[in-house]
Parts: structure tokens; sequence; C-alpha cells
């Protein structure tokens, strides 16, 4: 799979995160790129998120770079919007680019101050080493606990040419539904104007990222930034941006389940699927809340078919059903039929739920088909381990 | 402490627990007691559950009676209301009371039939068993994944004379705020009419049992049963049901306190409190945010005085306020002022967080002044263990 054209990339040490691996990127566009982003809903937000914000609105939706660290959230810090406009303004004046043309995300821990004085550093050495072919080292420079990088390609066949996508991501822990959950830049070299980028990204968003869980947590910088600089020189006609629609979709579903499956501590993926519900919302509420069950997730950890605990789950999602409606099947076994005990073979059963994909099938019947499918993963020892001391 | 008078109880061993454990037991009030209770917001209740709230409006609030077991929540079984209906007919028959005067309550897994000959041939050693001074042996008796009996007594003055309150519970997993979480038996031996019981059980809840929180989960069996018998032979005043509140709250706070210290896999005891909210329901929100967060619960697990997720937690909690206002304190030391980093010794507040009993103090200056203490516990990988085999 070909990477989208115009873009260069670029990461390096710069001395934020105490272990030297790369804690600065940049991601860079030729040409000025369509820009739009979603941010965290937290009410606590961090500086770059603030910032973002005005200068998509500044340079309406005009994105020549993005600049990322990680070991540091540049949240809660008394000179936290300073640090952050100085950087964009640092790399403006490199790149010889308007300063509203350059987004910033952090990512790493709260309440510590970020010295600029160290990205002010490693920029010539950034700026002097990007690179079309450097994506891949972008993608791991962003990883705070995650224990693999995570990227999504594709491409579309459109009526003037072929476009194509590069998505990459980071996240592990505070992931929750809800929001734009973790750091997630999407790349793609078709034409598309701002205005169209936006509406696209939220329903993106919606199907993707709003769609996993780890811990119920929801970071106070999280951010997904989708740009499509137009350097395949292929427009997509007013008919086709559904398919334009579809690949970035299908990128940031790609990328949202990297999330899942690489949550902290976690062993198992875990895809749960709703049917049945009043609606797409209301089944959507019930995966969320079988998805966010310390209980269930723990139970899977141990590969026990607990599969009361995923119908008292779904009995707390605060959406109306009758129990003696509903099926449960996990691992293809039905395990609950008519909300009583379906017989099957435990030994069989948890035999494949030692498996690395776990599946959960609800559906209530009846005449609704409310459809949702969520992603989480186990509930493991490990998760307590990394985050009991993560700060020290 | 004397208990109240006019109870008696017995335990004993019915063979629905694997382990020869008691998993039976009965609480008797030798004249009908006015009786509330209330119940689990979960979609999915048990069949117990349905029974009660059906025994209580048949009988005004009239109980003679409470059979409890542990092992098996009797939930999502194809026999369960037979089963839980024979168990209330048996007792009814054993105690000649009429049947509606009966309460049951289970707690166990989910989804196994409960065989109600072990019931029937336990019912003789129960009602042989009830003596005045067994209160202890029931409490042990409804145990599950708790690693203690959870007991509290009190008694308050009246103009009349004194009234005594004795209260148990259990509950250690699928704990959560905003209903009554566990099963819990408050008894008083005060004179005071099943009609003015409700509200006072209802205030008393909200400020006990939905203040506390372990995983967040809510179990189908939830339920909290007050009986006021009267045996004292103090009847309260119209302007003493304050004071009579007073005593059954303190009763139930203390056994609330005492299921967040023993959750599961738990080391530590953390006591929320927010002040400066729009108003103390915000507060409450802000509060729950906090003790359901799996990084707030696993940092103090390991004594990382980690702020940073203590604000962002906040941050989630649907509560609009200004992060630069936000004070945060942990055991006594101020770890963050008006929404920065504030300068303390890592290494003594990390020592003192070592304690079984940890504070966080979260205060929003302004003009507002709504207020909330929300219990909960951290999150050990003992959670894990516990809940990855529970079933098997």
């Amino acid at each position: 799979m070909n990477l989208p054209l115009g873009y260069r990339y670029s990461a390096a040490y710069a001395g934020i995160r105490q272990m030297e691996r790369d804690d600065v990127a940049l991601i860079v566009s030729g040409v000025p790129a369509s820009g739009a982003a979603v941010f965290t809903q937290n009410r606590v937000q961090a500086a770059p998120v603030k910032l973002c914000r005005q200068h998509l609105r500044v340079s309406r939706g005009q994105v020549g770079a993005i600049l990322v660290n990680a070991g540091n959230a540049n949240c809660a810090t008394s000179t936290g919007d300073r640090v952050a406009l100085a950087a964009c303004r640092a790399v403006s004046k490199h790149l010889r680019l308007p300063v509203a043309q350059v987004l910033v995300a952090s990512t790493g821990v709260i309440g510590v101050e970020l010295d600029f004085n160290l990205i002010e550093k490693a920029l010539p050495r950034l700026a002097a080493g990007l690179a079309e072919d450097r994506f891949g080292e972008v993608a791991r420079a962003i990883m705070t606990t995650d224990c693999v990088p995570k990227e999504a390609f594709g491409e579309v066949k459109l009526r003037r040419g072929v476009v194509r996508f590069a998505g990459m991501t980071k996240g592990s822990g505070m992931i929750h539904p809800r929001m734009a959950t973790t750091l997630g830049f999407v790349l793609t070299d078709a034409n598309v104007p701002a205005v169209k980028l936006r509406p696209i990204l939220k329903r993106a968003v919606e199907r993707s990222y709003n769609r996993i869980s780890v811990d119920g947590d929801t970071s106070t910088n999280d951010t997904v930034v989708l740009l499509a600089n137009g350097c395949s020189g292929v427009r997509a006609d007013p008919g086709e941006f559904g398919a334009f629609e579809e690949g970035v979709t299908t990128v940031m579903e790609t990328l949202a389940r990297q999330i899942a499956r690489d949550g902290e501590g976690a062993r198992k993926l875990i895809t749960i699927d709703i049917s049945g519900a009043p609606n797409d919302d209301a089944a959507g509420q019930i995966a969320r809340a079988i998805a966010n069950s310390p209980l269930v997730k723990t139970a899977i950890a141990g590969s026990d078919p607990n599969w009361g605990r995923i119908l008292s789950a779904a009995g707390n999602a605060g959406v109306p059903f009758e129990p003696a409606k509903v099926d449960i099947v996990m691992q293809g076994t039905t395990v609950c039929r008519s909300g009583l005990a379906a017989p099957f073979s435990e030994s069989d059963l948890k035999s494949r739920l030692d498996q690395p994909e776990c599946s959960v099938e609800l559906t209530i019947r009846g005449k609704r088909n409310g459809r949702a499918r969520f992603w989480t993963c186990d509930l493991t020892e490990d998760y307590i381990r990394i985050n009991a001391s993560y700060r020290t």
C-alpha cells in the first residue's frame, strides 16, 4: 500500500521523556491541506487542544504541519498556553508557514511544566530530518504506554483516480468512547475542501474512536486530525464523498481497534455486537455498559463464560428491555437463551475464550433492530501494574 | 452496645455454596415489624427482588421474617419465581406467618438454578436454631467474596426511652452508587409506622449506600431492608423522626463505608470530599467520577500522588467548572492549587498514601457551595484475580 502523496515526516528525541526514545515528531504537508479535527470533551482541556481549536478557526481549516510530543501532556501547567504557542511559532518559522497553519498535540503526564527549550533545540534536527518514508518513526514517537505502534492504510478509487489514506494513532489507557479518544492523525492526498471534511470526520469518529473503551477514563488531550492535501491531483466529485468517507472510516476503525487490542495490560480484543435494541443509540448504550464493566472484562481475562455479568451490565445501561427476550452468544456459542442459561460445554468454550480475539453478541428478540458494534479489551493484573506507578 | 429487642437470628449450611460454610440465614421479628426496602435499579432484577416488592405491597409494609441465601443469586433462572415463592411459603409455614410477611434475598452467581430442596431441608434446622444472640452468624452467612462480616450498631434516646439499631450488610464487588447496593438489613426496636420508614430509608440510602463505589457495576439483587418492630415499647413522637433518621443513617453510613473498605482486592479506603460545586448533586457527580476512575484508584494503590488523574476524572463528570479554580488536597497535602501543580514532598506524601485510609479533597474556589462525600477503595491486582475466576 502506498502512502498518500505530499507528506513528510520526522521524529527525534528532545529529552522530554526520561527514557531516550523519540518524543517529538513532525507531520508536514508540502502544500497546505484541508484539515478537520475533533477534541476531548473533558472539561479540563490541555493547552494544545485549546490552541488547535483557535488555529483551525483562524486558518479556516488550512493545515501545513502538526507538531506532536509524547512524555508530557502540557495540561494543568502554568506556562502551557505560552509553550504551545511558542512551539507553533517555532515550527512556522522553520517551515515558513503561517502560525495558524501549525497544529500541536501533546500526550503524557498531566501537571508537569513542558520545557519549550527542549522543543526549540530539537526543531532544527526535526526539520532537517523530514522525509516521505518516516511515517513509521512518527507512529513510534507518539507512543506512551502503547506496546505497539498503530498504523492503518487504505486507498479508494474515485472517477478521476486513486486517493490514498494513511493513519496513525496512539493510546492505551484513558480510553473511553463518547469522544475523540487519544491522538490520531489521518492523512489523505485526496482533494476535499475543509468544509466537507468536518462532517465526514465527525461521523467517522462516531463509528470508530467513539466505539472503543479500555478503562472508561477520558484524557484531557484527546485529538484526532484529518488532513486532505489534494496532492494526488484527484478531486472528489460531489457524488463521491460517500466513497471517500468509507475510506476514512475504514482507516479510523482499524486504528481504533488497534487501540482496544493494545489496551493497558490487555491480552484479548473483545468485539461486542448488540442487535434488537429500540434504536442504534440504545444499542450503543448497552454495548458501552458491557464494554465498561470491569466484571465482564475480568471474566473474559480469566476465560470464564460468566454471561450473567454480561446480562447484568446490559441491565445497567439505562435502556428498557425485557430480560426474558435476551440471547447471548460468546465466541459463537449460545450461553444464554431467553434470559436463561443455555446448555453448553464449559471446557470447550473456556478453551475458545483463551484466544486473542473474543466476541460477545447480545440480541434482544422482537421487532426492533437497533444495532451497535463496540471494541474493548480484557482487564488484567497488568493494567493495575502499569497504572499504579505511571508517574514515578 | 445492646441489640434491638425482639429479633432472633439463625444461620445454617444448606449446600448452596460448594464450600461448607453457612449459606442460608433467617432474621425473625417476634411481632410483625414495620418494613421498608429499596432495591436495585438494574433492568434485570432477580426473582427475590420482584417477590419482595410484591410482598411489601400486599402486607402494607409488615414484615415478620427475612430469609437470605448466599452462593446463588436466583437471577436469570427459569424456576426463579417459583423457588423464591416456595421459600417464602415454607418459612411462613414454619413460623406461622402470612406469606406476604416473609421477605427473601439472594446473592451469588447469576444464571444457575437455585434448588428449593436444599432450602426446604435446611429450614427446620434454621427455625430450631433461632436465637437472639446469633446476629453475627447471619452477618457471616450472607458474605460472598467479602473478607470480613460487616455490622454496625447504634442507639438513640427518644423522649419515651432508648431505641436500638443493628445493621448488617454484605458486598465487595458489583458495588456502585446510584442504588441500594448489595444486601443490607437494618433492624430497630423503635415503634415507627411503615409509611414513615419509607422516606427515611430512601434518604438514608442516598447518604450511605449511594455514596460508595467499588467497581461501577450494579448487581441484579441489591436490596436494603429496614425493619422497626416496636419491641422497645418506645414510640417516636412526630418531632423525633429526625433523631430516629439520624440513627438509621449513621448505622447505614458505617455499613456502607465497610463495604468500600472491603472492596474486592482493596487495601485502602478512600474518602473523597468535594466542595464548591454548583450544588450538592453536581458535587456528587464529580465525586462519583473520581471514585469510579480506574486510573485514580490504581494510582492510589501504588501510593502515587498523581493528582492530574483526579483533575482529569473531575473534568469528565459532566459538571461545568473552571479548572483554574480547582485545589486538590491528598492526605492533607495540597498537590494542586488553582489547577496547577503545587510544590510538595513526593516521598513524604508517598509514605502517607501507604496508609490504609486515604483522603482526596477537591475544592472549586468561588461562591458556590455544593458539597458531597464519597467512599471508594483502591484498585489492585487482587480485584482482577478474584474476578477472573469467580464462577469456576
